[in-house]
């Protein structure tokens, strides 16, 4: 009789995305005339740029060519030609070291953060910010690494931090003893960026505990302001406790393209069950090498024509464009009357829904009212209630149209 | 103190293929001048055919303009053109029934084939073949379903099916119950396909025991035998026990592009520890959704042409190519006095090695005095000691210069 894994049984309903699929779409049937602005899943709208496109075209045609096609890469860490890129150009450029062969190109960072705890003991205690980006909760809970979910939606043996207005959204350092933290700055979904003091307690805390820290950094290109830190790299010690975690989804527009990649410092480790420091580094190239063979090499390609003089300025314009929407969210929803938070230094604007609304309760009035999508805060974390985020990927006029409506209501 | 998955310290040695390239690579840097002929990782040379190249730089030129950009997909499960061709196109045009709701694609069999086993219970008892694939091995290993290897590189709590000339390299049906059994047909590395019976007493089996079959068909339009099944659901009730996997790598070239799909029917049932029938589709989904992206959608469109007439067409021919390779390695090879298996219905050529020699002793005669790669046998397992696997995947004059090469040794 062959067992299914039951920890997917402890699983609350569907991954959140799908769920809204689901109500967006009957609600669409139901009204097919309705004009609905999604501001809900996170997708960008805009076109990848020019040069990034023409770098993916030229690769295809290189493969349609017996003299230049490419079969299997050297192996699934991805070229070095991207690797060394982005050691270079996303690193090095900000003083950070990072090498080449520490960077694990891959097909996404949501993919990378839920695999990533494969690599850790099962009896290892996490620990996740409330509310969080679901895919690190469902991960370790398909795993088998927490009981069952209580009324809440909370994970038995998952330490949660909340983070809430109380705290500016701020992850609080746990109480006691926590293996694996993952964190996530910018924030996805409150938008909040944690500052250089914080993350270095971080850091501190994890090295004291001989912890490991999951950074995931997919937002970093949306940080404006010149004091934050865009990789944990920059914080002394961090190599030796943390893994970081960026994509090309919100930057050239790979969302439905998929790149990319995670850094697995040489000085990182872990222990075993009897004290022995193991290298992280070379069982995360094992779990690769197994079960995963890389990325599409016209998509590296496209991803390394990133940093390119002309990629580079398109995806700084493309990023621009987007947090100007947010800034153009923020500012309209606080004349509205809404308490905003997040959108300064991320593409996310996170709003406290009205006194007495829930947030599953201000996703459907925006949908049925205003025909607008957003993401219920409930739907991150049992303190995700009582918010609600709005995402900046969309076209300005839809952006202006989405703020009128809402401003109707 | 952050706990490693101990169960990698379990593993053997690097993964089969990366050790290859290791001691090529020494190889060829101790000897810059060898022209050395390829035929070990199985990876394949000719272009990807002109119609299919042009269909992914079209999708990607869609990705250039707002109008035309597509983000992320409906869900990671692939796009329903894609989905509905490989129905209607691998399945539906054999006679046999498979939905497009229960194809998933994916950036490759080898990773569909190392992720199946998180649907499953830890405590499943898994059957392979040996020689096997490593990848349906080392994934239940790095899973912890296994103990350590003994000293012949066998793992404790596995079942292990040999397949030697002895029983004509089909896999035996296991004495006693196990839970999950990994097929390959076209087998690699033996070149075997199982017959239509064999096939047959597989899904008996498996309907007995309530177990699963994972059926890897990657190969499949390498057979030429009119009565041998492409797929297992040509047998009556293998939808109720089986998964079934393909590949475009080695059909339309794309393992360097990736793409792939596994086939789980709505009918295929697992159970709880209480015994009650649990639907494996909507768990493949979870873990797909949770874990992963889907493919690149510019690589969809590329696996979609294969489906129209010219895409068909350059398929066949490609196949037919890398086919002739084969049938010239065998008779070769006979004509020197080896005794050769496969190479009839797979692109693969499993010789027994000369008395006296084991199958890294003859890795490393070719290597270093033909400079012909291939892969040993014992690489693949130990029933496969004694056995080596050249790929046919290779230029004509240089599959004509290694046998000649050979013959001089």
């Amino acid at each position: 009789m062959a067992r299914i894994n039951e920890n997917y049984l402890k699983l609350q309903a569907g991954y959140l995305f799908p769920e809204i699929g689901r109500r967006v779409t009957a609600f669409a049937d139901a009204h097919p005339d309705a004009a609905i602005i999604k501001m809900g899943i996170g997708d960008v709208v805009r076109a990848i740029p020019r040069s990034i496109v023409d770098a993916m075209k030229d690769a295809a045609e290189e493969l349609a060519c017996d003299d230049t096609f490419r079969g299997y890469a050297p192996d699934s860490q991805g070229y070095e030609f991207l690797r060394e890129a982005i050691a270079a150009h996303e690193f090095g450029a900000r003083g950070v070291t990072v090498a080449a062969d520490e960077v694990f190109v891959s097909d996404g960072a949501k993919c990378d953060s839920a695999n990533i705890q494969e690599i850790f003991g099962l009896d290892t205690t996490v620990a996740l910010t409330d509310p969080v980006y679901p895919v690190y909760c469902d991960s370790n809970v398909m795993a088998g690494r927490t009981g069952p979910a209580d009324e809440a939606g909370r994970y038995g043996n998952l330490v949660y931090l909340p983070c809430t207005a109380d705290n500016a959204f701020a992850p609080p350092l746990p109480e006691g003893h926590v293996d694996l933290i993952y964190l996530c700055s910018p924030n996805n979904p409150t938008g909040a960026v944690m500052s250089r003091e914080a993350l270095a307690a971080w850091v501190d805390y994890a090295r004291h505990e001989r912890a490991v820290i999951i950074f995931d950094a997919a937002y970093e290109a949306y940080i404006r302001d010149p004091d934050l830190p865009h990789s944990i790299y920059e914080i002394d010690g961090a190599r030796e406790v943390a893994i970081e975690m960026r994509s090309y989804s919100k930057t050239a527009g790979f969302t439905g393209v998929r790149c990319a990649f995670t850094v697995v410092p040489q000085e990182l480790r872990g222990y075993t069950a009897g004290g022995e420091a193991v290298e992280l580094h070379p069982l995360w190239s094992r779990r690769q090498n197994t079960k995963y063979n890389g990325v599409s090499y016209p998509v590296q390609r496209g991803a390394a024509a990133c940093y390119t003089e002309a990629g580079a300025a398109a995806v700084r314009d493309t990023v621009g464009f987007y947090m100007d929407n947010a800034a153009i969210m923020g500012s309209r929803l606080q004349e509205l009357g809404y308490t905003v938070y997040g959108g300064a230094n991320a593409p996310y604007v996170w709003l406290a829904t009205p006194a007495g609304q829930d947030s599953w309760g201000l996703f459907d009035l925006l949908l049925n009212e205003a025909h607008v999508v957003g993401t219920p805060g409930a739907g991150f974390g049992a303190a995700g209630e009582g918010y609600f985020r709005l995402s900046a990927f969309q076209q300005r006029h839809l952006v202006e149209e989405a703020m009128d409506r809402i401003g109707k209501l």
